[in-house]
């Protein structure tokens, strides 16, 4: 069979599993979702063995060791995964619930109900955890979904989704909901994204490069953010140590991630007092700083940003740092270079911190708090599938909520129109 | 200027308005939306001397009655946009409401807000009255607009358009949080469709053929549906009278619009004492039934339904008749041959009513009642910019709330993540 046809053939698997699986109750999903995590510590000794296979090629085809270790599944990751498979079975299940209920003037009960949104398709890069995320909080919003991994980790990925089948095969729901792509070929990737009859969206998750061939090449709505070049701007008006321990977080904690601050922008009445302490934390902590004109009169051993850092993903220890004449200045900045991700503002000012929350056109817009926090966990919508810097259907963290949608009920006792 | 180059700058200069218009408080909006409104009755001699040119044209071209009464402004006309554009400035403003508020373990408070998507692209067919509609609710929602209307209504659209943006700049609003793309020249469609930088959602507006281009050409996301194949299916158990009234309006009372019903699935059980009373009633009003073998036994006069008729959508005095065995045959017959579009059960039974509006995969799905509520007034939500059968964003009839979307907003106190 071509790799189209078994794509083609995956898809339609899909599309018939995910109308089963619309209507199961959730006690049955969550027992879905315990049967497989058990599954990944009965099967553990086969899944390891795989992936031992996916890491000896990795280091046989000189893969960074940065990759080599997001691709070794070792016993901690393993019951971090069936951790994850639980945190989502305790979440609250959104499908067939109803958003209030009105009555017409004519006696009709109108309500909205959430409804999965039927297949999604997962394009993901090395880590073979995603398999397991993205297949639990799936299956637990009532949605097929076809995983497409890297091809790097496609003996791993494979162990993984057969301990998926079993648990799914154990607790009654159709094998179907969860299928690999068995095939490393692009081309497979291609295939699925013309898939618009029977896959609903997808989801890609990975570095620019793969989101960006996704989004050229997808026939079926796509959900992403292409980089996180988020901002802190610190203000005039504003307690410095809070603002201090804001941007190293907010920098330092884990610079690879894509609520990192990339930009620090400073309030020029704050930038003396502020600046250069900040400036001697951050060299310590190894933070290259790449300051404007303003910034090096202060700071002097900053690098000159260049036009380009302005809209760089550094995702290491670098910082570009500007100083601003306002807070206007800085939203203007942020509307020109930003990615739409992660804003925040350290500011004891309540009005300026009322118009940077209204403003500011980003999925998550914090008040004295660090850019760390745009995270669906951390804003308390349990595990999620990314962050969208789309504005259409989920703007910010994607949790199982993002992964359903709204169709109306309308309940009458005859009524017709006149 | 070339006219891919117009729709750039028209797509440039509606992205600085939206930011603009997104900052408004609604009584700035509602202000402008009377000055529309009162503009349209100062300017109506304009607009209808330059509809009268559009009309002379149309009927030199040959267009159809039905087109060219679509296409005239009359009195009344403009006097139901004047009154669509009040009845939009009262409804509530969703833009900078949150979603309530929820307070994380470290004391992270964190909400949802409503925020305008940005700017909109409608493309449309014959009536001019859209212009007014799209313009209204795309004002009240802090979104701005680009207008592509048909090219045999561009003067009477252009009349409109002065008329909106004399009300936009009386009320101090941007002039180009409103623009009309001033070519009759179908490229001008294409090079908006291309201009995903500028322009967030294209909402096309009209028939199947338009629709599809539309799809089949866009870079931007798409709100739309191709059809409404709409299904009553009545149950075994149910109120004659009531199944008569509702199928005879759904079929009956407006059978050119999306909403109205276009086949009759009808339980066996019920089948003999409800179809031959139906069949006369429905002969009366001039309706043509294709059956099914079943149904011509107790229908004689019924023309035999080919597999054609259950994917059609008549949008006239036609319907095709289906005898099924239960609801479950009622449900899959819809899964393979519906639209999403809208579909309604009769029945006295609690739990078959339950599963239809649980498991039929519609954007509004009624017990009871006829299909022709699904609308936005009709159902509560003001006016509409038509009805959706994507899940992806909205799904059902689109108001003012579907033109935004939302984004996180966090208040802390110095929070940082460990």
């Amino acid at each position: 069979m071509s790799v189209e046809s078994t794509v083609i053939e995956m898809a339609k698997a899909a599309r018939a599993a995910a109308g089963e699986l619309s209507r199961c109750a959730s006690v049955k999903k969550n027992e879905a979702l315990e049967a497989i995590a058990q599954k990944l510590t009965q099967r553990a000794p086969e899944i390891q063995s795989e992936n031992a296979k996916d890491v000896e090629q990795a280091r046989e085809n000189g893969l960074p060791d940065a990759m080599i270790d997001r691709l070794t599944i070792t016993d901690a990751t393993l019951s971090a995964m069936a951790d994850g498979l639980r945190d989502v079975a305790g979440l609250e299940d959104p499908v067939g619930s109803t958003e209030g209920t009105w009555i017409r003037p004519n006696g009709l009960a109108v309500s909205r109900m959430r409804i999965p949104l039927g297949v999604i398709g997962i394009v993901y890069e090395s880590r073979p955890n995603v398999t397991i995320d993205t297949a639990g909080l799936c299956i637990k919003s009532g949605n097929a979904v076809i995983l497409r991994g890297g091809s790097e980790s496609l003996r791993s990925n494979q162990a993984l989704a057969a301990a998926v089948a079993e648990g799914l095969a154990e607790a009654g729901l159709p094998e179907n909901a969860v299928q690999l792509v068995p095939v490393r070929d692009r081309e497979a990737v291609h295939a699925l994204l013309q898939q618009e009859e029977f896959v609903d969206l997808i989801i890609p998750r990975g570095g620019e490069g793969l989101i960006r061939f996704v989004v050229d090449h997808s026939r079926i709505p796509v959900l992403k953010h292409y980089k996180g070049v988020c901002h802190v701007y610190v203000d005039a008006a504003m307690d410095t140590d809070m603002a201090g321990e804001i941007c190293f977080n907010a920098k330092v904690q884990r610079p690879g991630v894509c609520n990192a601050m990339e930009t620090l922008l400073v309030h020029r009445e704050a930038a003396a007092g502020f600046l250069p302490e900040m400036a001697r934390r951050f060299s310590e902590a190894g933070v290259e700083l790449r300051g404007c004109e303003q910034t090096r009169q202060i700071v002097a051993d900053a690098l000159p940003a260049t036009e380009e850092d302005w809209y760089a993903e550094f995702l290491d220890l670098n910082l570009a740092v500007k100083i601003v004449d306002s807070m206007d200045a800085a939203m203007a900045h942020i509307a020109q270079y930003g990615s739409k991700h992660t804003e925040a503002i350290v500011t004891a000012d309540f009005q300026r911190a009322h118009r940077f929350l209204r403003e500011v056109d980003s999925s998550v817009v914090l008040v004295n708090a660090s850019t760390r926090f745009n995270d669906g966990g951390q804003l308390g919508l349990g595990a999620e599938m990314g962050i969208s810097t789309s504005k259409l259907h989920a703007f910010g963290p994607m949790g199982i909520r993002e992964l359903t949608t709204t169709k109306f009920v309308v309940l009458g006792e005859g009524q017709i129109r006149s």
